[in-house]
């Protein structure tokens, strides 16, 4: 495989943007991103959209984008995998790369999920699951199918609902460090815990927000990184990736997603690396359960350890692996197609060291990086390693 | 890059499939594909998933596919190219294997349009350009899109409301040798004539029918086709794609789709042959204009001489290029995300030679195949070009 490096990042405002349509929101992050990376439209041969896309006006959008964005007339594709999407979208913009079919791609992921309203977006989400039948006869939404995961988690390990609320607290202090994030406040464990039930034990705080954004990559080869001079290529070493069975009743157990730990030991095993050298990582924080289970299927501690993990103050800035210190899926948002994209942005953020305010640098001993992106409950699963 | 062949083709019954839900339909192309290549579910690293999805229950259905073949496990991702969708599934598994990243990729394309009526699903399809501004303000439809086309083309090459009707007549009479094809029936250009009025010069019978369908490719490395001991291979020689304006009224011309240019140019540059070596091409004839912009497009003659190609039936088994012998979008059918895989599975069985019944068999001199399918209306092109 040839080598693919990000060589250039945008990163809309996420939050509700009523003030802009889908293309205007794409262009908030393409128009950075090809800056970034010294640019124009003109230069991107090949362009891969994530993007769920059942939310707003345009729902085949990846043309009306290119359009806005001066893209016309590049290689186009929309690219879908649940809240995986992003992800899924930087992996076939990285394998066109990496096979030797272009040098340059631009990689958007766009989601506007406030054009429906509430209860409609979460009749959407829970579909992104065995829809006929968990959905439709059991009832089941997505809050209540990681609540089944919460519930096992608790048993068997002891956590508590307290503890949960810890992730929401250490996303919500970082997200009120970055200007882009959605929900800009710092919050108590006492907040969490008097928000209004959602599906016990998850509660209002513990779930993601229904967001708008968009952010966006330059990925372009090895031969084009030195082509362009680039001062500070960020190195794609690895992906992985797996999917897990449509229906819940069809796994052994609610205490990890069995497609988070095969897609993060191909990723590991690709870019030669072990959990304890990752030096910072965004995980699918969608609900708070979902952190602690990321840090388990990712290696970073053993089974039920998560949750001393987040107690200890491990993963945030200065403990031992800083984790979604640009305020996660909790805080910063969750726009479907973009956020698997803004994961990278903010890891290729990371690695250059660049973050401002410094108190969300995390510090950087090996320059290894990761990015852990699920799909539905575990349906899909990317996990991206990437050095500096 | 690395080389790529198509070692297993699979391809449902096209048509009113009420019969089956989506996942029952993929599994009717996923099952052969494997079969022909020998191989299980167990041994497909990669899949990818070609479909709208805008019609029916499954909004996401990748992962109820994924389960219902037994694919849990691999690396699932949907994609979206307009009616290209097809193509560009193709592409996502092709550079894939290309890359290095997977030695196998299973490809499924599946649409089951017939969930919706018939108005909504013409809506939904005239979605697929400028929505807000053309579809909605100005009441452009999908067929009066291409009628814009049809009428310039009319205007200025002296092509009548006839000649038109030859394109539906030669695929209706290989239809009728399909039987997989949707409208197995032999039609006359006085049928065409007297259809009904979908938008002028265009009838009914000038348009692609609203199919269900599905069809399926496993595609391998070179490595794993010597390790298979695969008897024909069929290689991936070369890819071209290309997108055009979301607005129509940003288009030069209505004489020809500049993105299929385009993608044509790129794909026979990179697979080093030239429009007069293609032995038999499927083209994307959503109505009967479509497929003679597409041989003028595609270099199979020149500017304004389409309509002489159709008139001495040079497109027809015996005549210089056959064109569409398995019916086409207009009578085989046009689930969309189905459609380009199909046209792969088509060319597929041309190069090995083993087109049932013998009246359908183009004659291979070069043994060299082509496919063209576009998105919308030239809004998406890929052009694969297939050698044995």
């Amino acid at each position: 495989m040839r080598r693919v490096a990000v060589i250039g990042v945008g990163h809309s405002r996420f939050g509700d943007r009523q003030d802009v349509n889908v293309k205007e929101l794409a262009f908030e992050s393409v128009k950075p991103a090809l800056e970034d990376a010294g640019l124009t439209p003109k230069d991107i041969p090949y362009v891969t959209v994530g993007s769920i896309g059942v939310w707003y006006e345009e729902p085949l959008p990846a043309v009306a984008i290119a359009e806005y964005c001066g893209l016309t007339g590049a290689g186009l594709v929309r690219v879908e995998a649940a809240c995986a999407t992003g992800s899924a979208a930087v992996y076939s913009a990285y394998t066109a790369i990496a096979s030797g079919a272009v040098d340059l791609a631009l990689v958007v992921g766009v989601e506007k999920m406030r054009e429906v309203d509430t209860s409609l977006a979460v009749e959407l989400i829970g579909r992104a699951g065995s829809y006929l039948w968990e959905f439709e006869y059991f009832g089941m939404t997505f809050p209540s199918y990681y609540a089944l995961y919460a519930t096992a988690y608790m048993n068997r390990y002891g956590a508590t609902e307290e503890d949960l609320a810890l992730v929401a607290v250490k996303n919500h202090k970082y997200a009120a460090l970055n200007p882009l994030a959605h929900l800009q406040k710092e919050i108590s464990v006492e907040d969490v815990l008097s928000s209004y039930m959602i599906s016990w034990p998850l509660k209002l705080y513990d779930c993601s927000p229904i967001t708008d954004g968009s952010a966006a990559l330059v990925l372009a080869s090895e031969e084009k990184v030195r082509e362009l001079r680039v001062d500070t290529p960020v190195w794609i070493a690895g992906v992985g990736y797996s999917s897990g069975s449509s229906t819940l009743s069809q796994r052994s157990d609610f205490l990890g997603l069995d497609a988070a730990v095969k897609a993060s030991q191909m990723a590991y095993r690709i870019a030669g690396v072990r959990p304890d050298q990752i030096d910072s990582a965004n995980v699918h924080d969608c609900f708070t359960i979902a952190e602690l289970l990321a840090y388990e299927d990712l290696g970073f501690c053993r089974r039920g350890e998560g949750v001393k993990m987040i107690r200890d103050g491990e993963t945030e800035i200065g403990g031992r692996i800083p984790v979604n210190v640009d305020g996660g899926l909790k805080a910063k948002g969750h726009p479907i197609g973009a956020t698997g994209v803004s994961m990278i942005v903010e890891q290729t953020k990371q690695l250059r060291e660049e973050v401002k305010p410094s108190a969300r640098q995390a510090p950087m001993k090996n320059y290894i990086a990761l990015t852990h992106n699920v799909g539905g409950t575990g349906h899909y699963c990317y996990v991206t390693v990437l050095k500096r």
